[in-house]
C-alpha cells in the first residue's frame, strides 16, 4: 500500500539480508571484536538465521462477515486487507523479543486485517464502527516499536485490526511566518524533511529508527533524537494535533502557549493508540542550522564525564548533539573502528593515560558566530572538567555510523547472541546509582556460566536537570529459552532502575513490555486518571488494549 | 496568619495608599498626560473613593458547627478562622471587578471560613472531611488572580472555605546538582530567591503580581513572567508537584523527562484549584546570570516590531526579556516619563521620524560571552528590520518601574476611570489580526459620547511559532454600571479574540471570568475529557466550582 519502502518482516532494513557466513560474524565485526566477544561473553559463534518466511505460522483472519463489510462500507474494498503479507508486515514491532518470535516463526500476534483510512473522519466512522462490532484497533506507523506497543493482548480476545496510516503521510499545511507545519501521521522524517529543505527549513528529529519511523508513532510515542537535547524532544516539538476517538473527535494544542486549563495535548502524546487514532500533527520547525560541527573528545573516567556534562547543562551550555559512553560502549566503539586512523587515535589514548576512557561526542548547529561562542565556553568547562579534545574525525564518524545499530543487531541474532537496549532517565543526583543498579541487575541475570554480559552505556540526551541513559547489552543466547532469558533480565533491571530513581522509559514509551511498572512510576491515583480519561473516549476498550494501562 | 504583608483588602500593596489628591490625579500622572486623558477620554477628574472597609458588607459565615467541629478536630482551633478580617482577605483577587466590588463595599464572594493545613497528609485529610460535610474549598495562595480565580460560583450555593496556604511556604528540599528546589505552595517569589541566592541560585519568574503571588498560583494558573522568553513559562519550570485530591493524593513528574505515557503533570498544571490542592512543587532552577543588559529600541510601526521579533523568533535570537510596546502604548510611557532625558529621547524621536514610533525593551541575561553573541546578532537583525537603538537607559528605566502597574491603577481608579488589562497569545501568522479584531472590540464597546478608550499593547513573550499580545485599556467609568461597562467590553473583547485564533489566555489562566469561553478552546469532547477527570479526583464536586470548567 504505501509508496515507502516497508521494514523486513523478521528484522530492519527494506530487505532481508543476504545470508550471513556461517554465524562467525566475519562480514560485520572486526577479529579484534570477535575475540572479544567470544572470550568475555563466553559465545560461541553459530549460525542461528531464521525461519524462511514461508515458514512463519499464521493463524486465520478471525474478521468476521459482518465487520468486514461495514469496513469495506466505509473504506472501500482496497483499504481492508486480511491477506498474508499485509498481515505479517504488521505483526508486533521490532524489539528483541518480536525478532526472536518472527524469526522463530510466530506470528501469533499478527492483527486479523489491515485497514487504511484516508482522512481524519473516515478515522473517526472507522473507530465508532469498531466500537460496534466489538474490534480491537491497533494503530501502525512504522512498525519500529521496541516495547511491544503494536503487541498488547486483549483481556476480551477479540479481533484485532491495524490501521495503517500510509494513507496519511503528506504535508497539509505549512506556516512559515509562524514556523509550524501539519503533517499526517503516516509520513516518515526523511519525506518530510525532504519537503521542508524546499523551504530551507527542518524539523530535526533523528532517532535511530528515522528511517522508517513515522510522525505519528513519534508523537505517540515521545519520542527523542540523537540531536533533541538542543532541537527538543518530540513531544516538545507539536504544537498541536488531531486525535479521533471512538467518542469523537478531539482537536488539541494552542500555539503558541495557553493558560486556559489543564494540558489535553500533553495528554494525548505519549498515549500510544489507547485514546485513539493520532490523525494529523502540527511541528514546529526552524531554519536549516547554517552551520554544524561534530567533534569528539575523552573523559578518563564516567563520573569525570557526568560531571562534566552536569556542569554544562548547569549553564545551559549543552551543545545539540551529546553523547558520552561509558568505559565498556568506548572500548567497544574503539574496537569496532578500523584504518590508520582509528589505530592512531587507539594510541594516542593509551599515551594519555584514557587507555579505559569514555568518549564525548559533540555536535554544535545554528549560526556560526553563536556555536562558536558556545563551543569556547563549553571546551573551557569540559577542559576544566579533565577531558582532552580528540577532533571532528570521531565526531563525524559517529554521524556516519549513527544509524546502524538495528542493522548490525539483525547480525549478531544471526550469530547466536542476545542482544537488546533499555533506557530511562534521572537526575543528575540519581544518575550514577541508576547506573550503577542497573548494570548490576544485568550482569547478575545474564551471566552464564561464569561469563558475566557485556553492557555499554550512554547519555544521549542532557537536561538542565538530568539525562537519559541508554544500555545496549549483548550476551551469549540461551537458544533453547530466549525468550525467558531476557524476560528475567529485563524485569530485573527494570526493578533496579525505578528502585534507584530513573525513570520507566526516557524515549521508548511503555507499551506492552513496561506496563507492569506504570503503576509504580505513576502511583494508584495516576493509573485511575487516566483510565477515565480513557472510559470517557473508549468506553468499549477497543483503542490498543494491553498497552500502556494496566488492565 | 501569614508572616508575609498581606495584600489590602480593596487594592493593591501591603496596606490601603494614603487618600490622593481630590480625583485629578497630579500625585499619580504628569500633567501631560492629564491633559492627554481628559482630552481624549472625555475623562471628567472626580473623586471616587473606596467605601472605608468597616462599611464593606459581610454576611454572617454558613459554616455549621458540626462541619467546624471537624476542621477544627483536623486542624486545630487556631488554623480554623470564621472572623470578619480573616474572610475579607480571601474574599476574591485583584480584577478590576473584584476592586469595584470590593470599593463599592461587596464582599459576597467572601469565604465562609479560612483554613491554614501545614502539610500534604492535612490537606488531603481536609478536602475528605470536606467532601463529606459538602463544603466547597478554594485554594488561597497570593490571593492576586485578575479572572475571578477565587469566586466563582457553587450551583449548589454551599457554604465555601478559603484553604490559606501561607502555612506551607517554605523550601522542603534542594538538589543542587540537580537544578531542583521543592517547596511549599504558599511561597512567594522574594522569599524563595533569597533562600535561593544563598546558593547563587534563581528561579527567574517575575511576572507583575511577583510581591504578593505564590509558587502554587503561578502553577495553578500557568503564569508567565517578564522574563519568561528566556527562563520559560511557570509551566515549563515545574519538574514535579503534589496535589492533594479529596480521593487522595497525586505526585505528578518525573525529573528530567519520561515517555511513559500521558503527562499528568499537564493535568495539574492549570488546574486552578478545580482538582484538588497543590501542596509541594518542584521547580527547576539555575545560576544567577553572571551578566545582564538591558536596552530600549525604536520601529517606526507596530507591524515592523512585530516582523522583527518573528525574524529573531526564528532563529532562536529572541532576547530573555522581549517587550514591544505598540505605538498607543509608548506614546504613553513616554508621556510618563520625566526628566532632561526623556525629554531629549522624545525629540530625538521625532527628529528620526519615529514621533509615533514602537518602543522595544530587550533584555539579555547570562554567560558574558554568550550575551555578548547573541546581541550582536540579534541587533544586526533588529537594524535590518529597521530598528533605531536606544540604549540602556531606556531598558534599565523600564526595570526599575516594571511592578508599578497595579499600584497605578487603584489610583486611577480613585479618580473615576476604568481601567483593565487583557491578554491572549497567536502565531506569528494570526498576530496582526487579533491585535486588530481586540482594539476594534474594545473601542466599540467602550466609546462613550464619541470618545474612544485609550488602548494599550505590547508583546511580552515570544515564541518561535508566535507571541502574546497584553492590553491596557483606560476610559471613563460609567459610575451608574461600571460592572457592566466592562463586562461588555470583555465580552466583546474576547468573542473578537477566538475569532482571529487567538488564545483565551496566554497566562492570566480561566478562572471565573473566561469560563463561558473554554469550550471554544477546547471543543465539547475536550471539555467533557477534564470533567471525566475531575469526577474522578473530586466526585462531589467541592474544588473551586465555578471556575475553568463549565456546569
Amino acid at each position: 500500500m504505501p509508496d515507502q519502502p516497508e521494514l523486513t518482516i523478521q528484522g530492519w532494513g527494506p530487505a532481508p539480508a543476504a545470508p550471513d557466513d556461517g554465524g562467525d560474524l566475519a562480514g560485520t565485526l572486526p577479529k579484534a571484536a570477535r575475540k572479544h566477544l567470544t572470550r568475555e561473553l563466553g559465545w560461541t559463534p553459530r549460525p542461528t538465521p531464521p525461519v524462511a518466511v514461508d515458514q512463519i505460522r499464521l493463524t486465520e483472519s478471525r474478521l468476521g462477515e459482518e465487520a468486514r463489510t461495514a469496513l469495506v462500507g466505509l473504506l472501500g474494498e482496497d483499504n481492508v486487507r486480511t491477506d498474508r503479507e499485509s498481515r505479517l508486515r504488521r505483526a508486533g514491532g521490532k524489539s528483541y523479543l518480536d525478532l526472536l518470535r518472527r524469526r522463530e516463526g510466530d506470528a501469533s500476534d499478527a492483527p486479523d486485517a489491515v485497514v487504511t483510512p484516508g482522512t481524519t473522519e473516515e478515522t473517526a466512522a472507522l473507530l465508532a464502527a469498531c466500537s460496534e462490532h466489538g474490534l480491537v484497533v491497533v494503530p501502525f506507523g512504522g512498525g519500529t516499536s521496541v516495547v511491544g506497543g503494536l503487541a498488547g493482548m486483549d483481556p476480551d480476545d477479540r479481533p484485532s485490526i491495524a490501521v495503517d496510516l500510509s494513507r496519511m503521510a503528506s504535508v497539509q499545511s505549512l506556516d512559515v511566518p509562524s514556523s509550524l507545519v501539519t503533517v499526517g501521521p503516516g509520513m516518515r522524517g526523511p519525506a518530510l524533511e525532504e519537503e521542508l529543505a524546499r523551504e530551507g527549513l527542518t524539523f530535526g528529529h533523528l532517532p535511530q529508527s528515522w528511517e522508517f519511523a513515522t510522525i505519528g508513532g513519534y508523537a505517540a510515542t515521545r519520542s527523542a533524537g540523537q540531536a533533541s537535547t538542543g532541537v527538543g524532544r518530540f513531544d516538545e516539538l507539536v504544537a498541536g494535533l488531531t486525535l479521533a476517538t471512538p467518542s469523537g473527535v478531539l482537536e488539541v494544542g494552542h500555539p503558541p502557549a495557553t493558560a486556559a486549563g489543564p494540558d489535553l495535548l500533553g495528554l494525548a502524546l505519549g498515549s500510544e493508540g489507547t485514546l485513539g487514532v493520532i490523525t494529523e500533527v502540527t511541528l514546529r520547525v526552524r531554519p536549516r542550522p547554517a552551520a554544524s560541527a561534530y567533534e569528539g573528545w575523552s573523559f578518563r573516567t564516567w563520573p569525570a564525564g557526568l560531571a562534566a556534562l552536569q556542569r554544562l547543562a548547569r549553564h545551559d551550555l549543552l551543545p545539540d548533539v551529546v553523547r558520552l559512553s561509558d568505559a565498556d560502549e568506548t572500548k567497544a566503539n574503539l574496537m569496532m573502528a578500523s584504518g590508520a586512523g582509528a589505530k592512531a587515535l587507539r594510541a594516542s589514548l593509551r599515551t594519555r593515560g584514557h587507555g579505559e576512557g569514555c568518549l564525548l561526542v559533540v555536535g554544535w548547529e545554528g549560526l556560526p558566530a553563536l556555536i562558536r561562542a558556545r563551543q569556547r565556553e563549553a571546551s573551557s568547562l569540559l577542559r576544566e572538567g579533565g577531558a582532552i579534545r580528540l577532533g571532528r574525525r570521531v565526531g563525524d564518524s559517529w554521524k556516519k555510523h549513527r544509524f546502524e545499530g538495528p542493522y548490525v543487531r539483525d547480525r549478531l541474532m544471526d550469530g547466536g547472541l542476545l542482544v537488546e537496549t533499555l533506557e530511562t532517565a534521572a537526575t543528575w543526583s540519581a544518575l550514577p546509582t541508576v547506573y550503577d543498579a542497573v548494570r548490576r541487575a544485568l550482569r547478575e541475570t545474564l551471566t552464564r556460566d561464569g561469563r558475566a554480559p557485556l553492557v555499554m552505556t550512554h547519555v544521549s540526551h542532557g537536561y538542565p536537570t538530568g539525562a537519559s541513559l541508554y544500555f545496549t547489552v549483548l550476551a551469549d543466547r540461551d537458544d533453547d529459552l530466549p525468550i525467558q532469558q531476557w524476560l528475567s533480565a529485563k524485569r530485573a533491571a527494570t526493578d533496579a532502575m525505578l528502585a534507584a530513581g530513573g525513570t520507566l522509559t526516557h524515549h521508548h514509551a511503555v507499551g506492552a513490555d513496561h506496563r507492569p511498572w506504570l503503576e509504580r512510576e505513576i502511583g494508584p491515583l495516576g493509573v485511575e486518571v487516566l483510565k477515565a480519561v480513557k472510559q470517557r473516549l473508549d468506553p468499549k476498550g477497543i483503542c490498543n488494549p494491553g498497552v500502556l494501562l494496566p488492565d
